[in-house]
């Protein structure tokens, strides 16, 4: 067996002790984390500078130079989220439901940990320390493997979180582990039988490479091609606020607004009060045949923009003839990650609602809504497009499964193929 | 765009109007399938006949050829199945949770189908019938390709479908189709774009090629590995008789026990008379060393029998020292499907329960009652060996997944970002 393998049965085998620790082993162990990171803050500093340097001798663009620099306020923002992660009720030991399936044999489903968890994520090195602790909070081992850039400060975060909770207790040896290369990347993807659940936080390209070359279930999302739909009967003033927030809040998330579709009654009042503001914002508008006859000076927006995840200052534009044509649209280009529409019809709002097969259909708010902070889940484990086990923003939930104990006093199936006993499956929990 | 992709892409737009019709007209559809196969049987039938005819002159095995025959007491079965069905929940659009994320601004989960299934199922006719109705019943659109030699028979069965839920609504246009080659197979494998899930039926190496050459994702469970533990302190005519029970009730099938681990301290009492049990039942056992030094008239069981899904009259028998190396067999060897022991010792139960990494893990009762049926689920899409979004008997749940839906009335995400307005996420449902 070669040292990956080893290491990774060693993980499969550490799940179901850390499965079986206390909620309050558990807790302790993420307070020692939270602790740890703020005493040692010197020595991350240090190895993130040592990360810095590297990357800037190496010509890193600005904004993966920004995402890679761990400064105090990040640190302190990642201690604060342990800090309410150990708050949060433990997701897993809960009895789902309970079934009397006869006299003295009786079903329970109970939640559970996935097992071992492999997360590849890009360069902030924030993240492995907050999907290290949610793997923690809710019972899963955790496979991790960051940013190269990031190698050195993820390798001091890790020591900090492994000597932690060993700390704590010996039963979580084997339960966190970091791998450094890609090569390793690819192979952990062979190894089925040992890791349960991949998620993988980074590029669309990279996602569906992970998808196409693995056995191993994927959570994630590899698009955000989010839609607004701007009715007919609605305030302009209120669109034009949705618009903007929904594209310029933030335009490097996958909630933020690509693709704007406006009814063509409302488009000749609408687009021009539009342009001003996105003019004022610095976002590039993209348009179709119709609201280039409305906003000439913009550029086309040919079908390779309705497939676009800009995660940029550009705004592509189509006007529609009504709402079907509005969520044709977004059935066929969205990603399944959150749509919007702006109308004071109701009975549009509700047809866009059943109709858009997306993970998040909001009616009347901006799209930067769907995440999991904003939806009171108090963490996130990341976003799904998926339409299998989780959807949308994924909390704790997203990390656990279920079990199903019988426990009975002999009971054998012939006795009930032969109809000597009958079951009375009532429902207890 | 090749004709199968062009009925995939008709299929993804019907499943949006499928997952919006109501639960009447679904039941509607579900009762006229029931009445329409009852009505033409004889064509039934007569179809059958021809796929038997050709199968027989195929040479079939025998097994095969009474899984393919579909006699009037299974199309009953099934036609009761339907009934059933149609009694049950409707599991869409039920509401999960309601937040109050601040005045206003309402955020709601509800189920919702999957969208677009692909089953691929052996030779038995009548399990087109069941998962078209369970998809049906849970708003999902269904891609069928079941056994060549029963070819005939899924003609006409899907025919029959296709005509009732299409007397009764043209929603239910291009919601089921059958597929009739392995050629179709490979190639819906790569149309992860229109198909949401694919749930196998068949053998294990089947189920891995799937899983290795899609990245859509996969309900089933490859093998069914079952263990039943006899620990020291237990009554020897209650550990003999689910011995039994578990392995010859009906031994081809997934929960039937494959390999029965024994505690050291009972296995000089114990296993002698399982073997005059299993003698009557026709059973060969084989057995490790210590097995063996007191049965020596049995054959060997090697490494190769523990990962053995025999399906047959065989069961392979290890002797250990004590639960602990129970626990471990099983996880090494199992594949976390169904586990069973038997205990008068709590202790033991309790960490039997907690340390076995299966779906379904049992104290004191047969490994066969690991079933949708027998949990009273009431239907049955399968069993899960997975950890990811179902695991264990799958009712209808296993079809189903959610959706966030917002309302609001303006609000846009600066405004919180400021610390203009605060989040309330007030629990409603």
């Amino acid at each position: 067996m070669e040292q990956l393998e080893n290491i990774l049965s060693m993980m499969k085998k550490a799940s179901t002790i850390l499965a079986n620790t206390s909620t309050d082993l558990r807790n302790s162990a993420l307070l020692r984390i939270a602790n740890n990171l703020q005493r040692k803050s010197t020595d991350i500093f240090e190895a993130n500078n040592l990360d810095l340097m590297i990357a800037e001798k190496e010509n890193l663009a600005s904004p993966l130079l920004k995402r890679l620099k761990l400064d105090t306020d990040k640190l302190n923002t990642v201690i604060d989220g342990i800090n309410s992660l150990i708050k949060l009720p433990d997701p897993i030991n809960t009895v789902l439901a309970k079934t009397l399936l006869d006299d003295n044999l009786i079903l329970t489903k109970i939640t559970v940990p996935i097992g071992v968890i492999g997360v590849i994520f890009e360069s902030r090195p924030d993240a492995l320390i907050q999907i290290a602790t949610l793997c923690l909070k809710s019972g899963n081992c955790a496979i991790l493997k960051g940013g190269r850039e990031a190698l050195n400060t993820n390798k001091i975060l890790t020591q900090i979180i492994v000597d932690s909770i060993l700390e704590v207790s010996s039963d979580f040896n084997n339960t966190i582990y970091l791998i450094e290369t890609r090569e390793d990347v690819a192979k952990i993807l062979q190894y089925s039988k040992y890791i349960n659940l991949i998620i993988p936080r980074g590029s669309n390209e990279f996602v569906q490479y992970i998808q196409k070359n693995s056995a191993i279930p994927v959570l994630g999302h590899a698009d955000g091609i989010c839609h607004l739909f701007v009715d007919s009967n609605t305030d302009v003033d209120l669109a034009v606020k949705l618009t903007v927030d929904s594209k310029t809040q933030y335009v490097a998330v996958c909630n933020a607004l690509e693709t704007l579709l406006v009814h063509k009654d409302i488009a000749k009042i609408f687009l021009p009060v539009l342009k001003k503001e996105m003019d004022k914002k610095n976002t590039k508008l993209k348009g179709d045949k119709q609201t280039k006859e409305i906003l000439p000076d913009i550029e086309d927006a040919t079908e390779e923009d309705w497939k676009t995840e800009y995660l940029d200052y550009i705004l592509s534009i189509k006007v529609v003839n009504d709402v079907y044509e509005a969520i044709d649209h977004i059935n066929k280009y969205g990603s399944g990650h959150t749509d919007s529409i702006v109308t004071k019809n109701k009975e549009n709002a509700a047809k866009f609602q059943a109709l858009v097969d997306s993970a998040s259909v909001l009616v009347n708010c901006s799209t930067r809504f769907s995440d999991g902070y904003r939806y009171g889940f108090g963490a996130e484990v990341g976003i799904s497009t998926g339409k299998i086990h989780s959807r949308g923003p994924v909390g704790l939930d997203g990390l656990i499964i279920y079990k199903y104990l019988v426990e009975g006093d002999g009971q054998i199936v012939d006795d009930y193929s032969k109809g000597i006993k009958k079951f009375k499956h009532h429902r207890l929990v």
